[in-house]
């Protein structure tokens, strides 16, 4: 056992009541996977909020946005025989795969770190055109020069995809497109460029042949990426034995780019570890924690929207160069936070 | 009922028997679906050559190549209990995905574009590194300016993906590294660039919502690839409800970007229809036939390897402006052709 994560006293930092929905009638089911960030001198979230509409009894409801942004809640009676909902995530419908909720992403910024509320005068992100009328989830945030490009799952019915927009302000964003087409999620932006070059991670998700593992791309301009490779993959019998993903950007270490990634096994546990990829060359993997770093323990960890999770695509570097923050989605329903020593976790790098 | 396709008399054109395998002890299992080209002022097809090793009673036997380019025999007994080998083209083992052949491609000319024969002195193009380790299949050619692009299927146990070369005389060639990541294929690069940019098609599939659908992608150099939207989907009840992929780079016509490509139903009946693009905006979907123009009817397209299978990715524009020669899989084992007036399949979209 080796769960080397110091979860702060103040956790869940926030759970679906502390936030209004973003319109009438509907109801935050969930609040998931943070992206994380500085902006004028205090930490930002990018919060995944999941809705759905007020649920009546002898219906499910989801609601879908139509490519014009507006949205459109589609209701189906529990006793149709054509419906499949035993994933309180997907719903199979008429040959077709929907969403239970809806996500947008949502702004809080905090001055400590541990108290957040939503700042005034700044958007919510919504998903936007044909490739996101399922929402878009889970953000990463990275910075590079004096821009943040936010990395997300872009769901559709045309499938599950790589987003990406920036921003310099966070009021006005630009969308580059689709840069992972699907299956595909858990990307990051390294950031710094490498020999001149854009780093991301990302996860392909297999039909047949391969698995979900995480590869690493790299891009001359952050949109069009190429040089795609396989550098973590699953491992059969251990923890991580049914998928792996990147978090957030990997933090520069001397030693090389130390990336924490979530794992899960077949009965779906999502813990934490860690890898270390060369400074120099990122497609080389220098080591790997064997045991989690972090695993669902707590009682807001174990049970929620979808329990035994912990998932992180968000974290700040301190000063003292040691410590990092992490925050994460416990039980795919509240936001939490931890920290680390980065020490500590290379000591458990093999 | 919609088969404008005219076959050739001398169908099949080529058969397994027809070629030596790459090695010793190797038997030529299936040849499949050929890039096309012209040059030298010959017709020239890169035909998957798909090969496994002459088989023994009791074993199954099946080839892969390591790293380092050496091939390995994986030899299994029939009656392991960890085998699952029902499908002849995947044998799944100890919970892996393996191929039941190892495929190459192989360069065949023509002075008429019937006869075919090996010229002397071109190499093989065998899977190389580690992305290729299961083969590499159903090249696409796309000629821009003096370089030829070659777009595959590249196969590994990472996940089927695709790779891209690059040769200006065929003998010498640069890899470019995999340009789409998993689980993705049929792609092919348009042969003009389109307001500077590159434009390809491809098929990525999805392990839940979504689906077998062709995608559009456009890059700056060929090589980095971004703006993914899916411009083709299969459609519920006809014959494409499972799956479609482009066939080889679209056909410029007055009207639009005329491009071919596969379908196929739940029962894997592999046909062939067209779509056709805006010339300026190839994103937009102007037309689409509804019934195939081409399906399995002869005996060599309804009985090989697998059956009911006509498949194309390549054919040769005439100077007559209206005919094209497509060259097609049959039955996953024949070099089959057949002509068609670009016309006649126009007349037929919707």
């Amino acid at each position: 056992m080796s769960d080397i994560a110091k979860r702060f006293a103040q956790n869940p930092l926030l759970k679906p009541s502390d936030l209004q929905p973003s319109i009438e009638g509907m109801k935050i089911a969930c609040l998931l996977n943070p992206g994380v960030f500085t902006y004028d001198n205090k930490t930002w979230m990018l919060i995944r909020v999941a809705e759905r509409p007020v649920q009546k009894e002898d219906t499910i409801s989801f609601p879908i946005l139509k490519e014009t942004g507006t949205m459109e809640i589609i209701e189906i009676k529990k006793d149709d025989p054509e419906l499949m909902a035993d994933d309180p995530r997907v719903i199979r419908y008429k040959g077709s795969d929907y969403l239970t909720t809806l996500s947008h992403l949502r702004l809080v910024c905090s001055e400590d770190g541990v108290h957040f509320s939503q700042p005034e005068n700044y958007p919510l992100l919504l998903g936007s055109g044909k490739w996101e009328t399922f929402g878009i989830e889970d953000c990463r945030v990275s910075k590079l020069d004096d821009t943040y490009y936010l990395t997300y799952t872009a769901v559709s019915e045309n499938g599950v995809a790589v987003g990406l927009r920036t921003t310099k302000n966070w009021k006005q964003f630009e969308q580059k497109g689709l840069i992972f087409p699907p299956h595909n999620k858990d990307c990051a932006i390294f950031e710094e460029r490498i020999n001149g070059k854009y780093y991301a991670f990302h996860r392909p998700s297999s039909v047949e042949i391969g698995g979900n593992y995480i590869w690493l791309a790299s891009s001359p301009d952050g949109i069009h990426w190429g040089q795609h490779q396989c550098i973590v993959k699953t491992r059969e019998g251990m923890w991580d034995s049914a998928r792996v993903g990147a978090g957030a950007a990997p933090i520069k270490t001397k030693d090389g780019w130390l990336a924490i990634y979530h794992g899960a096994n077949k009965e779906h546990v999502y813990c934490l570890g860690a890898f270390l990829l060369d400074l120099h060359n990122p497609g080389k993997v220098l080591a790997r924690t064997e045991e989690p770093i972090m695993m669902p323990t707590e009682d807001y960890e174990l049970h929620g929207f979808f329990g035994k999770v912990v998932f992180t695509n968000g974290h700040i570097a301190h000063d003292d160069e040691d410590t990092i923050t992490v925050y994460y989605g416990a039980a795919d329903e509240f936001i939490c936070g931890a920290r680390f020593s980065i020490q500590e976790i290379c000591s458990y790098l093999k």
